[in-house]
């Protein structure tokens, strides 16, 4: 087989068959093929797109070009000695989405194992690892052997990917972000799915993200997308629900790392932002359910709310900051926890309905802010970010704080301070506040 | 402006700004675009398209990217005190195509100075630089300075492509061929008219090959480049005339680089095959006429026929062979040149009208040979080859010659047989015979 016959049959937007497709991803994980012949393909797959067979082959071959985790001994069993499936969740990323930090713990604490990987962030998007080491001691680097004996020992982690699952994900993420071919639904979706297959999930959560602080903008691009990843997940043989949920606005109300954490303790021991409280245990019920841990919504959350308020979830939360070397009496009292040098309020400049807190620009301010990465591979300070006080619909009141800025460089605080000033708009009428889910699409 | 912005757009279908391009090319050609960027955007441009605009752009940047040479004092007076163009020719390449060997000595006997730099062969066609290296010591490496001195001397001289000559379309080139994205009309022109223009040329006779044994393998193919070439010319001021000629059988006899070196002294000597001459005396008199040399087809002809009977092409290549450090015994006695050790006639297994001499199925058998290259850069063996004794239409008869297989090792030998005795098909048939040009497109 000839690497440029596959292209050139890509390029005249001819079906590519299973072969060809794995052969394309083993030479070019096995530095076979050179960059600039991924390249053209990728662009040519972009333009030509691919039916569901190819997209499935395309991530079936990513999710076998590295080790393929077995978590079936991983699966508890019922009462009733039923096996539980091994259940994973992705978000397609947002501004302020600090749900994993408070999902896995949660869910581990009503008994279903939830052994996660999760990434840093890049662009206007948080990560969850990056949140994680805001935690002084938090190892996110675990073997697979750490991670596999963690989540056997206390059922949950959180722990970055490692290089050895799905490394041609990897590889052609790197590539594609540099070839302005990220944003094709095929491509996505294998990189999506391709982690979770090697991460060996039987169910996956899909939290799809739609709107200025997402990278799906129209209820068309995320619906697409939701419908393709649902898709593929049945041809796998596993069980798939997308739920597509709002980023007009920040989730909760922290961005920035160190204060994610404040946000996700604040939820665990009882207290939190109520958007991100309700959004959090929507996801932990669609997880018991998927698991078979639990048959139907109403008991799904019955018992969410229960190991939420008994304290089983902080205290689960808090094995796995310990098992994973992190200073519990940082989240003991998260004023221990990195804190910028200059906190400031910034008040409303009117009176007025909240018609707009722009994701995008508030996720841009705290990149600014040092709180993100515009390139791989760039340090980050934890301590920086911004709080908002309203969301969309709330009555805003001028002279009162509208958001605050925490900084560590008072030219950079400015800055932060104008962009998420023209963030916010306002009406005079009141304002729809904006719905937390739009669709939910199961196989 | 930002590298992956100008790929998102072309990828996106949006027309190019002239800066754009200029950006993209200024950067590629010095290494501050890598490979893999420049393959996206080439792979986005071969299935998006590009504007007459855009390819005029992209083809002025390419030409820009290095010297550009400037001939207009070569440029020598008709008696009238008139000034002529100077002109150049190019042919997108066939088999067994040696033109340019007897069209440049030829013009130049005529009066109308031919400074041309040429290329080497790849794949299946033949190249002008390898079949003159079959002459000992003639030299195809002559500095821009040498170059010109030369045609200011004796008024011709071929020459390899100097590396300071757009120098972006070396870089494009040699990376379209790896990522396939070679067959698309605005690259494919760009790629031809950036040499021409920076080499100086004021005018251009493009010879556009049709058949098996040319890129374009379809009329509409063939048509569609040679008016992006003549539109392409009049965009930038320069007088072009395309000829669409055909490739479907090999042109003259021989094909392979000594061999064709003697085809060519044939001609020059008064003999050679009749649709070679023809084919030579076509050409050349386009371009007595576009330089200005002569009024009209008739006076060319005319010209062009007493400079070849007079003997005065084949002086004028007699003293570009010596100005070029070539071996003058060696061409004539031609016995001289490189001889393969051995030389098999192939007896017709038949008697008929031969239907078909496919080109393409030649020149691999002699890229076999070892006459061509595969791969950029490998060394050729001048003196092997095909002899073709037959031009389609001809009647064969069985147990004559029906070409000749000039090797130097029995088992390729073995292997030539076989290809050009299938290339070979027969009918009871008479067959009509090919025309010699199909078509001409002038401004």
């Amino acid at each position: 087989m000839q690497v440029l016959d596959v292209i050139a049959k890509k390029r005249d937007g001819v079906e590519l068959s299973r072969e060809e497709i794995e052969f394309f991803i083993q030479g070019y994980t096995h530095d076979r093929i050179p960059d600039y012949q991924a390249a053209a393909w990728l662009m040519a797959l972009f333009l030509r797109g691919m039916t569901d067979r190819e997209t499935h082959d395309l991530t079936m071959a990513m999710a076998h070009s590295g080790d393929m985790l077995d978590l079936s001994d991983l699966a508890r069993s019922t009462d009733s000695g039923r096996k539980l499936l091994v259940v994973d969740k992705h978000s397609t990323g947002g501004v302020g989405d600090k749900v994993s930090l408070v999902l896995a713990p949660l869910v581990a604490a009503c008994g279903v194992p939830m052994a996660k990987m999760t990434g840093r962030g890049l662009g206007f998007t948080g990560g969850t690892v990056d949140k994680l080491e805001s935690i002084p001691g938090y190892r996110t680097d675990l073997s697979v052997e750490a991670f596999k004996a963690q989540v056997e020992r206390i059922g949950v982690v959180l722990t970055g990917q490692t290089a050895d699952l799905a490394p041609a994900d990897g590889k052609l993420y790197a590539l594609r972000d540099v070839t302005a071919t990220v944003e094709a639904v095929p491509l996505i979706v294998s990189s999506i799915m391709s982690k979770k297959l090697a991460s060996g999930a039987d169910a996956i959560v899909l939290d799809v993200k739609l709107g200025s602080g997402a990278f799906m903008k129209t209820m068309e691009d995320a619906e697409a997308l939701a419908d393709a990843l649902v898709r593929l997940g049945q041809q796998a043989g596993r069980r798939v629900v997308a739920l597509i949920s709002d980023m007009n606005q920040p989730l909760g109300r922290a961005v920035g790392n160190a204060l994610e954490v404040r946000e996700a303790i604040d939820m665990l021991q009882g207290a939190g932002p109520p958007d991100f409280r309700e959004h959090v245990l929507t996801v932990a019920a669609e997880i018991l359910q998927l698991s078979g841990r639990v048959g139907d919504a109403d008991g799904a959350l019955t018992l969410v709310l229960d190991r939420l308020s008994s304290g089983a979830a902080w205290r689960k939360f808090r094995d796995m900051v310990e098992a994973q070397g992190g200073d519990v009496g940082a989240i003991d009292d998260p004023e221990k926890l990195p804190r910028a040098a200059v906190v400031e309020p910034v008040p409303a400049p009117r009176s007025g309905y909240v018609q707009e807190v722009r994701a995008i620009d508030v996720g841009l301010a705290v990149v600014a802010l040092g709180g993100g990465r515009e390139e791989k591979g760039q340090a980050i300070d934890h301590s920086v970010g911004v709080v908002v006080h309203h969301r969309v619909g709330d009555l805003a009141e001028k002279d009162a704080p509208l958001f605050t800025v925490h900084a560590n460089d008072e030219e950079k605080l400015e800055a932060a301070r104008e962009r998420v000033l023209a963030a916010h708009t306002f009406s005079d009428e009141p304002v729809q506040p904006l719905p937390l889910f739009y669709r939910r699409i199961a196989d």
